[in-house]
């Protein structure tokens, strides 16, 4: 029998306690053994809760438990989870999460803990919710240079701009609709400001590059700044609007990561990725183009693919089953300054010629709007660009960059 | 070091040589040590060929040294290849191939030797081209009962609906540019009648339900029925027409599996799936649906999943990386005949009246044709929507299922 501990029994946690029962058959056949949830920790109390019995408030319980060889991390945050990860693993316990953010501050550290240990630290659930991302990418696409990855991995935002898109309405407007539904946190900083995405590119980076890329030094713009004019103009030029997290190899073996608001042309396949859904683009040397799509979020797909991760380490107990590259040496960013894109550009209409004059050979785009003008500029460096950007003063009301 | 042999130098021989040289670094980090390709075994001589001295016609020499403990089968057909792999399995060496034909047909067999012999046998390759399809279902959505798959499996007919959709021109003459391009064969009747879909939905099948799905006993249509008049009609639905493949889980654990050409609506993500594209749509009971996209054949992506498949192994010599449960028992197929769907029916514009009369209910759509009419039935059996059509006499010129 495998035992297995959840830490932390809010949504996720529970999700994961309900796909280990609600499949048992499936998820004892694959991991080989039967799979037991043994101990649920948390600092609540869970009357008439079905598993109730099993929940405690003593993390010692768990460490000390010679049984317990997986344990599931799904409190969230940086402090308490950092702490109880690194002990379980230094006990040789393996850990599974859906904890981007502390994948994405510690990955490296503890993936070096526990393949000391011969155990894993695995986290599947933390880029893509339940589409397997990390999986794909890490043991199905070994044999690849991993060249550029493309990414929608935040679902609030994409259902914000999906929304927009459709019924034309402002960017508040829909945020606050968002909330109402549950898309969206009532603090929605970290998803608007692409925080989130950040996170999870952070995480995918280190994964392409097998050294460690620092979130704080990613270059992130959200979404507030997205108005229904900017979708007109989209709309007319056969495109839409995406958050995208990207990350590219660049020379020098130096990665180019970006988390930024982008034009995608109606015939890219991540243009069909609507509402809360995610998708993750990857070029590879050899295969090209492979896309994974699905639920970015939500507390089963989440929990399954915890569940699924559970699995893997509960069938390689005794050794590790990472297959991942992921030292702590820095990866070299390179600066977002000379990477070279075109630029769509919303200009005040009496900006129209001194437009012509600064960014010559740009393309308008007519959309019947008296109000504005907007255009798509050539090639060039962001540094090109803020240059001609500041020479036009403040005609610019909005610039997007074309994915 | 790993020593591989490779049988087969044809397309998909020299990619696995090529990914292998071409991304050493890469694939020797990921499986743990050197890979090295010992052996190629073809029928031919390849004078100038970097690799000419590693060719041999003897697959003894592969069988009876001691040190090849991954062999890549690709060179096709159910004849010699299996014999080949059965031996190498009996011998404890682990294949990996891309013959969908030998997997589909003796897939259980060769994965139950594997076990016993503590090696793998692995076939990424033979679903999806360069996609990581078998893997994900095997290996990361572990934690599901998986429901339905909903796929697009051939990359060649992709490509001719594709065509036929934006340029408005017909099945004989989309198929002889496709042939021109290389991407039909001479002979395409294993592609467009879609005997090649039904070999990779038997291999999805047979993993979805654990039991051996036998692909002669799946109903299956090609698209050489289609004509631009449908493409117009499933325009005016906001529709697009794709060759299916779908497998799905019903009562008693039986398997509902077909291939057929079916109207999709332009918002599903398999919609976007287009040219020699294929897409895989898994629908999970905890996840809900996920999608897998990419590059269905060709040489390097091909040969990339090849690859994927011998670092797995390499990671596991001495026992087997097998997770997936592939019984030898025969699975249970649901009769077509009681599945239920909405039909698209092509009438003669005479018998527009008959059709209001056998099929009450129905939507017309349409599209501006004076020659012929246009309408989507209500939800009904297979069986019952075809004592309607007889009762229609000569009245109907096509059909197509909604997805």
């Amino acid at each position: 029998m495998i035992k297995v501990a959840v830490l932390g029994y809010g949504t996720v946690g529970s999700g994961v306690v309900e796909v280990i029962e609600s499949n048992n058959a499936e998820v004892s056949a694959k991991a080989g053994e039967e799979m037991h949830v043994s101990y649920i920790l948390d600092l609540r109390d869970f009357p008439g809760d079905p598993y109730e019995d099993r929940v405690i408030h003593d993390f010692n319980v768990i460490l000390n438990d010679p049984e317990v060889s997986v344990v599931c991390e799904v409190m969230g945050g940086v402090g308490a989870a950092y702490q109880f990860t690194k002990q379980l693993l230094e006990a040789g316990k393996s850990v599974c999460t859906s904890n981007k953010e502390l994948v994405a501050k510690h990955g490296a550290e503890l993936l070096e803990i526990a393949r000391n240990k011969n155990c894993s630290y695995m986290f599947e659930a933390s880029v893509g919710g339940g589409i397997p991302v990390i999986r794909p990418i890490t043991k199905a696409l070994t044999a690849e240079k991993i060249e550029k990855i493309t990414a929608i991995l935040n679902g609030t935002t994409n259902y914000i701009l999906s929304k927009m898109e459709k019924e034309g309405a402002g960017y508040e407007e829909t945020l606050k609709k968002a909330q109402e539904l549950g898309y969206a946190e009532r603090n929605p900083e970290a998803d608007v400001e692409g925080h989130d995405a950040c996170r999870k590119v952070a995480i995918l980076s280190s994964l392409m590059t097998g050294k460690n890329v620092d979130a704080e030094k990613i270059y992130t713009e959200g979404i507030t700044g997205i108005s229904p004019a900017d979708f007109d103009y989209a709309r007319a030029a056969g495109m839409t609007i995406k958050l995208l997290a990207t990350s590219e190899a660049v020379e020098d073996g130096r990665v180019l990561a970006m988390v930024a608001p982008a034009l995608v042309s109606m015939g890219h396949p991540l243009a069909a990725v609507n509402d809360v859904y995610n998708g993750v683009f990857v070029k590879g040397n050899m295969l090209g183009d492979v896309m994974f799509y699905g639920r970015g979020a939500g507390k089963l797909p989440t929990a399954s693919a915890v569940v699924s991760d559970v699995i893997d380490c509960a069938r390689h107990i005794g050794r590790s089953s990472i297959i991942c590259i992921w030292d702590r040496e820095e990866a070299g960013l390179a600066d977002v300054d000379e990477s070279r894109k075109c630029f769509f550009v919303r200009a005040k209409a009496s900006a129209r010629e001194k437009a012509e004059e600064i960014f010559p050979g740009c393309r308008f785009v007519e959309c019947g709007r008296a109000e504005d003008c907007g255009f798509m500029t050539a090639e060039m460096s962001e540094k090109e660009f803020k240059e001609k950007s500041s020479a036009m003063g403040d005609g610019i009301l909005c610039r997007i960059r074309l994915a």
